[in-house]
């Protein structure tokens, strides 16, 4: 298979201290693999497409679904993920993209008793399209407009925060903002999606959505969940420390979400939606 | 609730320079939450344990199986999750630890059709205890043993491979090195379990497992799904960039793993079987 770690080239807007820049952007593959087992869909997980054969039988060998190469009788594939060079039978004849199906030999392998692969990115399930990923949330309301200065020390302020709380260096922060950049509400967890899901319960529990004045800082990267579990919350911006995902991307577009990525002490880049951030 | 970022603190054999010094490190805490609608389980998440409510609920928000407050009845969670703030009735009754039940009004919400929460740590599922989580592999046989100075060099050489494909910053990275730390084979993902599961499914396709000889380098952290495809592949070291879990720290003391952390050019912690490792 050949590797396709990078999508292509995205349209972004460049801030740095002070200035803006129109430019393109690589931004890494993310997409979902539906795995079935003997026909039937075991589970979807997000990935970056390339090696789909090793990464489903990695999974499935962690499972203990097999153990040998020998368990397994033949494989279809989506007929983009040509060129295989391995010694079990693979057709690439599967119509529809990412998708991998494991014929097991009968007397091997097990199937488990759940679909227990799937992604904590629920709303993929079953779907392989960024079209049918979309769960039916509102679209995100235009506005607020937020002063751009006011995003640069938000990384810091999360990275603050975050040393009050630990020492171990192994912990993802989120944190929701108000418009003026102060500091509402953290949770971290060792999960970046777990410490979104935090903050975003905390706020359903007080009864403060769709949260539409806020932005969500988040350490790390952003993928696809994440984008996801902002719009559930009617987050209209989303500010990651680190580099956003295709999926990421197209999603925070689907959704007129504003995505904000390589979120740094004197510079960031938008993603989608630049118009909340003033010039 | 009270957050517990932190597990109690581990003895770690910690290498700077050719020298070794034994201390103790805190490690963030990683544990499995079973997540149950109306009694039963609907999925397990790994998560840092505390503020487990907000999780359960940002969760089946995001997966619009709830959309208010009112849609909740009553939610019963483990006996150490007390003290919860919320207008939703709680009772923290159950007496098996990290559980959760989200009782939901009969008009409201729905239930997912499949079980969809699921982490991608597959080997969680049902499972609440370290005891519990261990699927049946085998313990990892004693040896090799590796010369220290082989560690350092593995993180560089992780990142110069991962130049030459991608320039997003994006991707996670797992490689293969043998015992004189010359890269075998890398494998690139979004997901950096995903780029372990590619590592192993193509040495398992190979028929090169179990992997006795092999030290696994990851970047980033090492949680408990990566420790967990470690063991299913028989990798005896496992080398992460970042911190180390809790759980995945039991884990590699359960099944006699090598595990080491925070690998950088000049040290590096090694949290369980040192022995693997020259003095």
């Amino acid at each position: 298979m050949v590797p396709r770690p990078q999508a292509p080239p995205v349209a972004i807007a460049r801030w740095r201290s002070g200035a803006w820049r129109e430019e393109r952007d690589q931004v890494a593959a993310e997409e979902p693999l539906q795995i079935s087992l003997d026909g039937a869909p075991l589970s979807i997980v997000m990935r970056t497409p390339g090696n789909d054969l090793e990464l489903a039988l990695g999974l499935l060998l962690a499972e203990q679904v097999i153990r040998s190469p020998d368990d397994v009788a033949s494989v279809r594939i989506s007929a983009e993920s040509a060129e295989i060079d391995v010694a079990i039978p693979v057709t690439a004849d599967l119509v529809e993209s990412n998708q991998i199906d494991i014929h097991l030999r009968s007397a091997a392998g097990r199937r488990p008793e759940r679909s227990f692969l799937s992604s904590s990115a629920c709303g993929v399930c079953g779907a392989t399209t960024v079209e049918s990923l979309a769960l039916d949330f509102p679209m995100l309301e235009p506005g607020p407009v937020l002063d751009a200065l006011v995003l640069p020390p938000l990384a810091d302020r999360l990275r603050e925060q975050q040393r009050i709380f630990e020492s171990t260096g192994g912990l993802h922060a989120a944190g929701l903002f108000d418009r003026a950049g102060t500091l509402e509400l953290l949770r971290e967890d060792i999960g970046r999606h777990n410490a979104v899901d935090k903050v975003v319960g905390r706020a359903f529990l007080d009864r403060l959505l769709p949260l539409r004045d806020r932005v969500l800082a988040v350490s790390g990267r952003a993928g696809y969940e994440v984008v996801q579990k902002a719009v559930a919350a009617g987050i209209p911006i989303l500010a990651a420390v680190g580099a956003p995902s295709s999926l990421a991307v197209a999603t925070a577009e689907r959704f007129g979400m504003t995505l904000v990525g390589f979120l740094r002490e004197d510079r960031f880049n938008v993603y989608t939606s630049p118009e909340r951030i003033g010039r």
